[in-house]
């Protein structure tokens, strides 16, 4: 069976080794003569499922018992609307800008009319960067960011410093890398690029901020209402939340977050040097401190209109997800941790022979 | 292979020709190189699953292009709380209350602070009826109804009249049968019974309704924000809806909502009709007027001791999910679309040989 090399930026690719597992056991679980898919979310069988992917992420992070890991529904869209929700308390929310997430998640504070402030924001340069200068309030709520910028390809190499509770979106480099839990209150994500199907929101939450909701909040949008009930207040993505654990447990057999981590800067390293190599002909969108490891997006800049053409012969060649997002143009490689080193010099081969051909 | 029956209350059995169908394309798509959870949202390959599903849906029930169908994420619980903030405007919203779900969902219009009233209720009596007396208001915003109460087994065999938006959450008879659209507002229901697999909200609405809602409310939990974005505003549970499509299909094929109505209506029947006979030892909990052909709680009244026993012994047998929810007790046979005739009759005997033996 021929498989493409998927550079989707999300839903993305999923290891062979894992679909292949899911795929076998598809009919009857463990050979109980029914899918996960028909399982109970009330039974033993899919919670200890969850229970277990609690488990490997606290281990795989390091988050301690004051944190507790939620499997949420609604994706990043629906934690920008819940974050204010819960943890605003009337003091100022403090917000860096550095592209369409984050402003989606500023839009939704100012719905709810909470006290906030965009301390910092990398706009003025089509969001190429992540802001180095800014003062943060260590009294705030919480700080927000975005940790991994989809579209412009930017991410954080560390994270502000604050004693404010730090709400991270990691949505776009889960399972990349391990990250400092310094002040860390919220650390969240859409599954649907490292963790397998998109339909599941992981939210790691310190306990203690729960508390703050007013009973003025939808009772079904405190994140206290799916803590006690163990992410199950209501029927969870039950598959999804399967697919996520036997994720899990592929990036631990990969030897775990530091192991992927070198392996994912290696894969970029490649690929920026590609890009640095051929410069005149390719270009980078993201200034080169900021660049992500995720998220590549770039332009053919000797010629912009080659960028179809680059994009339909690369998906003659088995390869599929290049074309920018819509708001960047050009294009963009995701190089998740399912693209594997050998998949990346496969386009980087790719983008050689384009250029020479083209330029 | 050998598969169970599966009795189970939601999420619920899939037929396994659906099953097979999924598996077989599990690692490539219609031969594409990728399965279509590692699909982009944003191809073409997805949205034609994504509208054909819509249309399927209009088709079957008969909805007008005066409806939209979208596909959300969050589950009933999250439509208790989306349907006051985008249909109140301060007048009146009535609620018919028949169990633990319009119970919830009343809560979260209280916690909203509407204007609401719960016209009728069958709580003096267990939630054991659908309540038949009430007056309504034309006037009202909406009115708003359970279609079928999982947990007691009852469901509406008529909508009530009123010239008022009618909302029905119809999650657990879903795609069971047809039901009259007068005056429907907004007709929803989590799939996770008769649809396919937990994570997908089906929400049809009435277009003119989504215009009520105020630029106060969180632009993602805004009907309309989704009715723009193709219920792509955010990523969606992309395989879900992919499963869904696949049961559509099956619905199609089996002669549409009609056919399997009648064989609905059969099937509970032949359960019921065990129950009434073997009365003094079994009894249902609904009273006759208000039974379910869904969801068919039952106690052994002969001994209640004796219901641990009857559901270990069903499983030794090869039937799960029989097991009752824990406000009620009891048994409970979710007899859903997957379930067949035949299955019902294989739990029927056991039923009358279990009676036999201990009675």
């Amino acid at each position: 069976m021929d498989r493409v090399i998927n550079f989707n930026a999300g839903p993305s690719g999923i290891p062979l080794d894992v679909l292949k597992k899911a795929q076998e056991e598809f009919l009857s679980y463990h050979g109980l003569g029914y899918s996960i898919i028909e399982a109970s979310h009330r039974t033993p069988i899919f919670e200890n499922i969850l229970f277990n992917a609690r488990d490997k992420i606290k281990k795989l992070y390091g988050f301690s018992d004051d944190y507790d890991v939620l499997f949420l529904q609604g994706g990043a869209s629906l934690q920008f609307v819940q974050i204010p929700m819960n943890l605003s308390t009337g003091k100022k929310a403090e917000y860096i800008n550095t592209g369409v997430w984050t402003t989606k998640a500023i839009k939704e504070a100012q719905i709810q009319g909470i006290n906030y402030e965009v301390i910092a924001s990398s706009e003025d340069t089509n969001f190429d960067r992540i802001p180095t200068s800014y003062k943060t309030d260590d009294e705030a709520d919480y700080l927000y960011i975005c940790s991994n910028n989809t579209i412009y390809g930017t991410q954080y190499k560390e994270f502000p410093k604050t004693k404010a509770p730090l709400v991270v979106d990691s949505s776009s480099d889960l399972f990349s890398r391990k990250v400092s839990l310094d002040n860390i209150g919220i650390f969240y994500g859409g599954i649907q690029k490292n963790g397998g199907p998109a339909g599941v929101t992981m939210v790691v939450i310190r306990k203690d901020l729960a508390e703050r909701v007013s009973d003025k909040v939808p009772n079904i949008l405190r994140y206290k209402t799916q803590m006690k009930a163990d992410s199950m207040s209501n029927t969870p993505n039950t598959f999804g939340i399967y697919m996520l654990d036997l994720m899990l447990d592929w990036i631990i057999e990969k030897g775990g977050l530091d192991k992927i981590a070198s392996l994912n800067g290696e894969k970029a390293k490649l690929l920026y040097g590609c890009i640095d190599e051929l410069d005149g002909f390719y270009k980078g969108h993201a200034q080169r401190n900021s660049r992500s490891i995720m998220n590549v997006s770039y332009n053919i800049v000797a010629n912009k209109e080659l960028e179809p053409k680059f994009v339909k012969e690369a998906m003659e060649n088995g390869m599929i997800g290049l074309k920018g997002h819509r708001h960047l143009g050009g294009i963009r490689a995701s190089i998740y941790n399912s693209v594997s080193y050998e998949n990346v010099e496969v386009l980087v081969d790719f983008m050689r022979e384009f250029a020479r051909k083209n330029g």
